[in-house]
């Protein structure tokens, strides 16, 4: 007999995740209207008291809640208070959930081995990282007049992003140039086709660029960088608050500056659907509950 | 002294060839109204008889002419007959010009090894082809619900603008399939990371499709393999007229396709612009002119 | 009932080559002393009148003959003559073999379209440069006392072995650059991460290669260039007879050169006879021949 | 003036190294024989007395010492104390070095901020990994009767070298195979174009190779995956030791085994001494000791 995964709440996401899971799991799933098609193999629960055994495994959304009181579910019609999903849950469930609080884990009674936080899961990571360079390179096509292939392109930072958004950029043919702090960084960015510099001497070349892409969540876009760039230069900044754009002097300046936040649910909500259901079923290979 | 290239009509692209020119030539610009905004050391010409002097190269738009009498000139405010732009030219004017027929050869006069269609210039088309195929990267960065990266896509036919879009998708991590009548097309797209399989053979595996590209201007996509596709597949059609997309059959199927023609201007007017300039300034090169 | 394909003479490549059609037909064998261990599964014909049936398919091999009478078999110990071979042979067999001329054609007395010389399959030319390109890259690995990785390199030439060479050199890091007569090769080896120079220019930046790779069969690199080499810089001349560099020169001048001819067969023994082989299975697709 | 930069013992790399920081400052060497052509803009010291000033850096082999009271010396003719190394430094000397330890700090007296241990800068760990991937490239090449392109290749592991191998072969054309034991490395290599497999999963497929790299310094090639492995399967061993290899079960097996170390050195010295060069660059600047 299969195990029970309920998944409750969530957007659009947590459906493609559900699909996924379906393959391995009897899934119950609860806060979607109707107008939202579910797969025929996945039982729908409008009434959290139908759910016909309590579940093996739990989804959560990211947030779970976002009142503290109430599940995340904006696709729902009613209310679900967090207390009738743990209803459904036992002693022995494993709950998966995106920024999981203090808070959360009080309702849900589990120890800390039974709870996981995918956010804090590096393959996830790395692949919202990737969806979120897509969505940069997209922007890229749709906002500049001139091609990829033979521009000049400023990623500052070398993290998951930098590194991902370069590798596209470099194969379509653009001028990448990446800048950090650390010279081990600017010698694997060099190694994957990038020129490099030094944050502290962008300003330097900052006049040659069409495009600059932020990764870093500080500010280093600041006057003097801005200042030197090229009039037609357009500024994305892909990082999280506080960003690395100093946006008064941006525009002061009239430089076209565009806060990406968000790229990865909005650009590929299937494939970070499929990303959350592999990354579950990683955490329960290391369990070793798959192979049963 | 700078030799004279006069640039008469045509869209935005006229303009960046123009500045792009200007670096070596005196360039004088007709056709575009006064809100265009036209950099400084271009002359600009409102009246053709105010050319100072007769063109020594002439760049014409493409196509010259949509009524073969006059300009086609879509940002001016006037009509310009191409007997006045011929009025510029003297006996040594060398012309440039898009889809130049015998017709135009006719009003203007001038020996065959005087008149260059740029579109027949092979570093001219394969640029086109870069700036195609990022627009169809671009088409599908905005239409599918999931990542390029790890996605199934098939493109049909080995030609410039599959060769490019290939590697483009194959760099950014899609699993890509291409299809073709020769094996050495097929030993090609192998060892630039493709999967590949014979275009008589695309129903067997049509059905693993995400995304299918055509560049194959002959019916290749008839009902044998669309009625294979996958509901959710996305067909974007690249090839010129008359494609390669059995449009009836795809719509009564409801199969979503897209016919992506003209991408190049669109996209990348500027790009589009310095191609045309390298490629007139390669000519000149090849004709020895530019040493002097 | 498998049909009989017949493998007479050549090197090593044709054992591999056999091993890979013994999937598909009942293989002989004749030509291969005992010390080379054949396959179980493959017949081993010693006495040529032992063969059990005509052949259905026969390989001969590249040359076919170096004397015009006997079969170019270096691995046997007794001449072979060619009209024993075409004993083998029926009305309907169909004959493969490396540069098949007239007086072979008259031996076999078969019809032009029953004879393929696998050297004009354009698949199994590209395969051969693949092995040619990486026996060129291993000489440099062996040869240079830097890393290829950063390296400053020149390829002449954008024809199939450039092509490899320069994806496989720019992959590792390499900054290559590639000189050819035709803009619209140079703009192609631009989009595949290359620098480009008109071959008529390549004098200028001579200086500064650490090693130069020729692929053009005739003489490009004459004293002119070679003049201005680098006194470390190494010269691989992959061209076939009579090559691309004045070995007279660039001995007057101290600069080491290497002919590096013959690679394919030399690097990759078994791959090249799994391409031969892949190769016919791609005629006898073609033909039709394979679904029975 | 420019500073004076001594150069002290060691092997041929110290010699390009030298010569890459004579374009900044006025290098003084010792310890390499008569026969070794030194650039001439570099002064020799034969005798250590005859050192015109006290040394600003001074630049050690590595290791320093072999004996702990003799400079590592091994192209000099004669024997060179640290202690005579040390009188050539003044207090404001900067020392780097290669495996120092605390009896080398002790002779050379100086204070930790003064003395660098160029192994722990990571840019120079990368540098040295590139190299010893080309090295492994070049094994791969000599050693293998197949093309890289199109052969099946495992590496063991994620970190420096199996990137920088990995990323080499899948530009080849192989069909790479990266285990490891974290999902979030095998989800980084399948980004950069790699299939991936569990370390413990090793044993399912390791029949299919034709060649392993490994890059883990622990016994992850133990009997249970040597005994699947293919009888003509190369097994190349790229760990320090112990590495990572079964080398009595690889014995007995009968298969073939390379443990490779040292590569860097022995491939390409000239990069090697110019990384060295860089790094100790990158120091100084990080210093704030070349603006001056």
């Amino acid at each position: 007999m299969k195990k029970i995964f309920f998944v409750a709440g969530g957007d659009l996401r947590q459906i493609y995740a559900a699909k996924k899971l379906s393959e391995k799991f009897d899934v119950c799933i609860t806060g979607f209207d109707k107008n939202i098609i579910i797969p025929e193999n996945i039982k729908i629960i409008n009434n959290i008291s139908d759910m016909p055994l309590k579940a093996d495994y739990l989804l959560l959304p990211m947030p779970v809640s976002t009142d503290g009181i109430n599940l995340n579910a904006p696709f729902g019609k009613e209310t679900i208070p967090l207390k009738s999903v743990e209803f459904c849950t036992k002693d022995s469930t494993t709950v998966f959930g995106g920024k999981i609080n203090e808070n959360i884990k009080s309702i849900f009674r589990l120890p800390d081995s039974s709870v996981y936080d995918y956010l804090e899961r590096e393959e996830y990571t790395i692949m919202n990282a990737v969806s979120t360079a897509e969505g940069a390179l997209q922007i890229a096509l749709e906002e500049m007049p001139i091609t990829i292939y033979d521009s000049d392109i400023l990623i500052t930072g070398w993290g998951r992003i930098s590194k991902l958004l370069s590798k596209m950029l470099v194969a379509l043919g653009a001028n990448v140039t990446v800048s950090a702090r650390k010279y081990s960084d600017l010698t694997w960015a060099k190694i994957y086709g990038c020129k490099t510099i030094l944050i502290s001497e962008m300003n330097n070349t900052a006049h040659k660029y069409d495009i600059v892409f932020n990764t870093v969540p500080a500010i280093v876009l600041g006057k003097a960088v801005l200042e030197k760039l090229n009039n037609d230069c357009l500024v994305v900044d892909l990082a999280s608050k506080p960003g690395g754009v100093d946006f008064n002097v941006a525009s002061s300046l009239g430089i076209k500056t565009i806060w990406a936040l968000g790229l990865p649910g909005k650009s590929a909500p299937v494939s970070a659907g499929h990303m959350l259901a592999d990354t579950i079923i990683n955490i329960l290979n290391e369990r070793g509950e798959l192979n049963e």
